[in-house]
């Protein structure tokens, strides 16, 4: 670390390092050693300034006229992201979501290992999937502590997703991922990211009926 | 409509606007005709003078001191999502995670309707889930058309995802929700939502790392 406080990075430049972490890995894996910032900008969608404006953050980073070392700048990112080390990972609910989400490959990549599998089907319970476990969903206070596990997918049906969550977070989990439809009600210190399909669905189709509004 | 322009609501607030309309289909279920504006934050985890100052860009629909109707509200919120009437939706890749989606009890709930699914294995091509088709992608174009498509999910692996856009695009979809962690180029016209489930859990991780740090 650079010895700058991350609580001075503002919210929307983090919400961008996961972007450029993926486009540097890609960098790197073809081999570039070195990329200046309109480059990168244009593999990230974004523009030259916001780059360097992001990367300001980051501490001395670049060389005017040189640009970014690839290798160091991944560094720099994973370590702030805390995915130096890896992430250890469960997923409650081992129905098609879950289980999509346990063969999803962007998750070992990206530094989050899947340790257990939680389900309450007695059909479930006990089996093995790729070698990770299916526990019941009561015994998940217990396991979440033992594996130590930081982060917790919540892929249930809306209704138990809370009971879901409470098991988890009496494990010990310090954040949830929640791809149930419903509001989850967790401990301050406890961070929940809701993500909603239905709602990205109904903002596209705001913008479908503008477009069609205007015509 | 109230014969606002809906160009002047701001993107924060449309992003809300799928909570809220959650929220009073929940008030509607329980017979609630009434809502103020401090209950309906408490329950969408906002806050009342947010609300009211959102609910202003939609036109005059509270009274002081007796709050909104529920069912007024609801209406005028389906419409400015464009989901009063359903909007036709294809899954492109018919695997786990795009049979889970299938199976989403949300979508309907919400106003979407999965028409067509497409995928490539023949073992699969041809065949009804839910009394819904797998047509091939490359039929894509033709279907989509022919069907009156809005929408396409992409839950294709990411290497083929571009290929499963470009053919959604030549039907005319307007917009494109990829949950292939990829980028997507679509004429400009098209608009994209990506879901990227690593990047949320890298953001998360980063929450983590802060916290651990101040320790």
């Amino acid at each position: 670390m650079t010895g700058r406080n991350t609580a001075d990075i503002p919210a929307s430049t983090i919400e961008r390092l996961p972007q450029y972490l993926r486009c540097l890995l890609e960098l790197q894996s073809m081999g570039v050693p070195l990329v200046k910032s309109d480059r990168l900008a244009g593999l990230c969608g974004s523009n030259a300034a916001q780059v360097r404006k992001d990367f300001s953050y980051l501490g001395e980073l670049g060389t005017r006229g040189i640009g970014y070392e690839v290798s160091a700048l991944i560094e720099h990112i994973s370590e702030l992201l805390g995915v130096k080390e890896r992430r250890r990972v469960a997923i409650v609910g081992y129905g098609k979501l879950g289980s999509a989400l346990h063969g999803y490959a962007g998750f070992p990549e990206r530094g989050f290992e899947v340790v257990a599998l939680f389900d309450v089907d007695p059909a479930k319970v006990g089996c093995t999937f790729d070698g990770i476990r299916v526990f019941h969903v009561d015994e998940a206070p217990r396991v979440v502590n033992e594996l130590g596990i930081d982060i917790a997918i919540i892929a249930t049906p809306a209704r138990v997703a809370q009971l879901a969550a409470d098991a988890v977070v009496e494990g010990g989990v310090k954040a949830i991922l929640n791809l149930a439809p419903t509001r989850l009600v967790v401990p301050e210190e406890v961070d929940v990211r809701q993500v909603c399909l239905s709602t990205d669905l109904q903002i596209l189709s705001f913008r479908i009926a503008q477009q069609e509004g205007s015509r």
